[in-house]
């Protein structure tokens, strides 16, 4: 039996048991939520490993992509990505691989991540087509389907599958006059097989297979949003919505089966259509957990895109979004070295914490109040330990407080905090004398 | 005559010129506006540099703050930072030096500095005191308001002056159970003077004097908000709105004294809660200019509050906020270093791009557009030039595109701009066959 199937008849899994612990969630809420596919605990029935929930009432989850590329594909570079993924605190890696030899890289990350693994099968086929010069529209799609069941039977926790990317979509999709046409990867790789071949999307007319190899491994399908605005110019149009109430029916059949989903979202989004955006993937998809790309609110900050995705995600994830896909300071211009993973994972978990103190999660306001009564003591240590990155914290503060005299180098004895204390100490001695 | 005098009888000014040019408003309503007191040119009578407007109707703008500390007076090293402020894009500086020669680098700040100026007169009285071991509370208030005009001969474009300070909004401070009190370092000085002399705060006494010296000298007034949370968790309270309704009657009187005036803003505040301020700041104080500090939606984040600042920004921009006080990731922790003053405006800068997008201020929304149509291009070096900054995006990028294939690093051949593509071209193709 797998989560689903426990969940259905009340029982709880040990993985139910540790995340309802690890969230301060009653465990029967939580079985509910995963029965109703509201949360997902991606987690192969094959790995072990701590196992984190997505979903409604859960705290915002941070994803980061690793991964070779065929300009770049250095194992022992990717290993460290993932290390530097892990130690800022990020709750997924996804192996998003597509140079050298990718079966070993993933079994790498497979036996090294403390943290559910997820990919996009679609990668592996097409970059082993390339690397033997060989066009990815001439796939055989039982080869994806075999390199999707090889990928489960090697332990993948989550799959990004793009079964939304279908013929009427992408009739939809060219009646839109969109800028950037579409930027996800995999899909645009399945709109050029079906072009290519006049075939519907194999991912979406055999999806019942699909679901089996699922089921059998206990792979939570990642609906993967192939029709994503790579453009605030595009998005919320015809093509995304269109997608969206697609991905919407397949999470409730991959539900029906006993099989966990999350749907993905974009991508490129001007601020003001953020929150309406959750809103609606969570009317049109049944509450399932939804995996967001950002958002970015806009396009002209290269080098700077994960501040951009920060200010989308924190939205997002104030709105209800689950799940934030990273972005690093090197989106749209190059494969992130471990520093820009770093950077990214942070923040995004800065956004992710912003959006739980707007989701009334416990200990989320508290963790502020705490830090915050800590700054008015000037008590550093305490500060530190409060922080997201405490290294960092240290580090930015350097040699300021050496005096011992508890101030920083921004203000020194012109302290706010200390001068508060003293007109508040002389109110009470004024009211004191005149009482 | 001062420039609001001009407006109210509807002459423009060289200023007004300039301004109504650069932002593409037409001149007849940006003079009304000045007129109104909902725009400010932040520009004193006896300096000369292009100006820049505040206000309705305009992009939104980024100040950075530099200047000496106690503990870090090394004036070569500020004028760094006005050099990394400047090139990073800041609209405006202040000099807030609390260590050194304070006349002396305010001197060279205005000298250097092609954007306006702005000062906390109290800190140069305040300093003056600490560097010669005399309390801050003995401070007679004729010397800071010589202060005043001594700042205003020198050529400070606009000074932060916390005139809502007052005794009433002490005695609500006090009953509102705040867990960080007041952080305004002017402010909580001034309500230091106050608690130790048991008088109101001469600034709101003698606010007439106040506008008096600002008339002189066309200074604009930035009404301090000494009483902004310094924690989410004292956000909105009752002493932060009721200072806020005295800054917005302080604000007309300014107006009607010919005085241009700007309103200070927050500091740390919860994500739900930055639009609704802002919407209350436009109210209580007649569409007056609003000048945020931040705001910053968590307070568990030193090192990266550039980060969290851009978040809180970007939502107060988009409510209407229209002066963005930049924040460095060395807040609450150290002095910023010239880099990390370069971090902070860049990300101001995208916190009030993404604002300006949402206040559909001609050109923001193109600007992307633009961005995107390169990116389908696969232009690197279209998207270099339309990049917040350019350098950055092309060092990020690196060698990725020496092959001259035009792709990337992250994703080489398997570009999603190609094959998207390629399957439309396919989509055409058959299309075409067919008819």
């Amino acid at each position: 039996m797998i989560q689903m199937e426990f969940a259905r008849q009340n029982k709880a899994t040990d993985a139910m048991r540790a995340v309802a612990g690890a969230e301060g969630v009653p465990l029967g809420e939580l079985v509910a939520r995963i029965a109703a596919g509201t949360v997902v605990i991606p987690k192969n029935a094959g790995r072990g490993f701590t196992p984190r929930g997505i979903g409604k009432g859960l705290s915002t989850k941070v994803n980061a992509n690793i991964g070779t590329s065929p300009l770049r594909a250095c194992p022992s570079g990717e290993l460290e990505k993932l290390d530097a993924a892990v130690k800022a605190g990020a709750d997924a890696v996804m192996d998003l691989s597509t140079g050298g030899d990718l079966p070993a890289m993933l079994n790498l990350v497979l036996e090294k991540s403390p943290l559910p693994v997820g990919t996009v099968p679609l990668y592996a086929v097409t970059a082993g087509r390339l690397a033997r010069g060989l066009a990815p529209a001439g796939m055989d799609p039982d080869t994806l389907f075999g390199e999707i069941e090889r990928q489960a039977k090697a332990g993948v926790d989550f799959m990004t599958l793009h079964c939304g990317v279908t013929r009427a979509a992408m009739a939809t999709l060219d009646q839109c006059g969109r800028v950037m046409g579409m930027v996800s990867r995999g899909g645009s790789l399945m709109a050029e097989w079906m072009a290519e071949n006049g075939q519907e999307n194999p991912l979406y007319e055999k999806f019942d297979w699909l679901l089996e190899i699922c089921r059998e491994h206990d792979v939570t399908i990642s609906l993967g949003d192939g029709l994503r605005p790579g453009a605030v110019h595009d998005a919320d149009d015809r093509a995304q919505t269109f997608e969206l109430v697609l991905l919407g029916e397949l999470a409730a059949r991959a539900n029906k089966a006993g099989v966990q989903a999350m749907i993905e979202g974009p991508g490129h989004v001007p601020l003001s259509r953020v929150a309406s955006n959750v809103a609606l993937q969570k009317r049109l998809c049944g509450g399932a957990p939804y995996y967001v790309l950002g958002p970015l609110p806009t396009d002209i900050a290269p080098g700077y895109d994960h501040i951009v995705s920060a200010i989308g995600g924190a939205i997002a994830a104030a709105a209800g979004a689950d799940f934030l896909c990273y972005v690093t300071p090197a989106e749209h211009l190059s494969l992130p070295t471990a520093e820009e993973v770093r950077e990214g994972v942070v923040a995004s978990r800065i956004a992710a914490h912003v959006g739980d103190i707007e989701k009334g999660l416990p200990g989320a306001w508290e963790r502020n109040l705490e830090m915050s009564r800590k700054r008015a003591l000037l008590d550093w240590e305490g500060m530190f330990a409060l922080a997201l990155d405490p290294a960092r914290a240290r580090a930015r503060r350097g040699d300021s407080g050496e005096d011992g005299r508890g101030v920083c180098a921004m203000c020194g004895e012109m302290c706010a905090v200390k001068s508060h204390a003293r007109a508040r100490e002389a109110r009470e001695r004024k009211a004191g004398g005149r009482g």
